[in-house]
């Protein structure tokens, strides 16, 4: 088993457990909680391998995958108090699980043969694509169409994956340092309140009847 | 033709008045009675057949499935009045769905080779699947997301039919059993409002800013 | 390069456009409208293609589909000035999407060996389920479940295709015959507010508790 095995898994649990969260103060029994905690855990690869015809999906050939999943669900029930405040823990989790799941992500469709373009894509809709699903059954505006830095910070890692990648850097080594860079970056500017240009230049909403 | 078939062909038709049903009284049209009915429909079977990487999709190559769903609408349309009380109407539809779908889903997963766990996942999603896709579409909550017994139902069912199954029960008698087991209780359910229990031990919601 | 591939990115073009302007106004960045822009662009021909079990997918293997996105996208920011009031706009560029995409897509169904009623149907997912899910996701009511002439435009021109093709008509002469239909039913449905017939018969709202 590989690291990148590993790394797979771990991104698998926090997001089962960002997801599982969600969901959480919002008068949702163990039913909600664990489907909410699934679909956030296996959205993002499952919708890249889809999208990319790898078959068997992950989750539906190795049960390691769902008893994760099971594991971190449990996780946040028993330990909902240590875990503090909920937004903060909320960003934290997910935070880990799009760092991890972009360069994963990012790496798995390259394996599979497509461009470096295409596997930069593949390896955001890896990040955000369970957390857009998470929140759109939740009813919530889906992160990556809030204003902050999310998914660029993802973009901003896949491209320093490649980059390293092509200089041969040692393939874990690269894990590390990617991963770390989505990580610091996402937190900072959560911290600092950075933000991506606004897209409305001239449009102004009064204009919308 | 098989009894599995026919059971299929009228889960399809009883979700597809489900669908239909769920946008009755809300000044929509005919196309958004059909595109409603017709996903709730399909939507189930075919996330299962695609995570499954099973094709071609049912609805593909065979056009009983979409004259089902077409005359699933149509009576929703002719018989509305004879239907009584809506919200009572659509759950006894939904019911019936579920219960076929939960069942016919493992099964075919179980055929596809998968391990039973991933059989009983399958078979919730087929039952589950088509109602979140129409209520997201609709804008609300989610049944599965609410509190009460739906989802669970499903998941004792598939696991009762997993055991039969594993005891050589007859194949048609195990469905009828496994089937019968969802409706029971999902009726019941609603009927003495049973609820699963709840996932928020400690968070409180004054806790999120 | 077939005049068919040309359409298709035309209506990639147009459609990235709509989803660019979709969340014009609302407060959005530019990772927002590259997000919706990309999901609306590609949503329907993907869905039809993983439908279908049509692999590799268009704009995984051809990067012209990822660069007419970007284009699309780059478009909304720099002419939005000129491109007029919001939803006259909007209007228009989904209209052309939608045109472009149902031909485009019962084509594509038809060379893929299925049906003609399923390649119709597979016409209208090409054409509407982009905007289903932009609209999903930006939290507005799907297009196609408001009143008005929308889906059954598509349906109508995919109809006509099926016709003109059975009669031999030279299939670019065919391309433009149903695109312009479409097009000519959906705009004079906005001008003169055509309805589809409403779905509630005896239903009332009322009757729902």
């Amino acid at each position: 088993m590989s690291f990148q095995y590993y790394l797979e898994l771990l991104g698998t649990f926090v997001f089962a457990i960002s997801g599982a969260l969600a969901i959480t103060g919002k008068d949702k029994d163990w039913v909600g909680a664990t489907f909410t905690g699934f679909i956030t855990a296996i959205g993002g690869g499952t919708l890249r391998d889809i999208l990319l015809d790898r078959h068997p999906l992950v989750w539906i050939s190795d049960m390691a995958v769902v008893y994760t999943i099971v594991a971190g669900i449990v996780c946040v029930y028993f330990f909902s108090k240590t875990l503090g405040r909920l937004s903060k823990t909320l960003l934290l989790f997910d935070t880990l699980g799009i760092s991890l799941f972009t360069i994963v992500g990012t790496e798995v469709a390259l394996h599979h043969g497509v461009r470096g373009e295409i596997a930069v894509v593949m390896g955001m809709f890896s990040a955000v694509m369970g957390g857009v699903i998470r929140d759109t059954l939740t009813q919530e505006t889906p992160v990556i169409l809030q204003r902050g830095v999310y998914a660029s910070a993802c973009f901003i890692g896949a491209v320093i994956y490649l980059i390293l990648r092509y200089f041969d850097l040692d393939r874990n080594l690269n894990f590390v340092i990617s991963i770390s860079s989505i990580i610091i970056i996402r937190l900072l500017s959560v911290r600092y309140e950075w933000a991506v240009p606004g897209f409305d230049r001239k449009f102004m909403r009064k204009e919308v009847d």
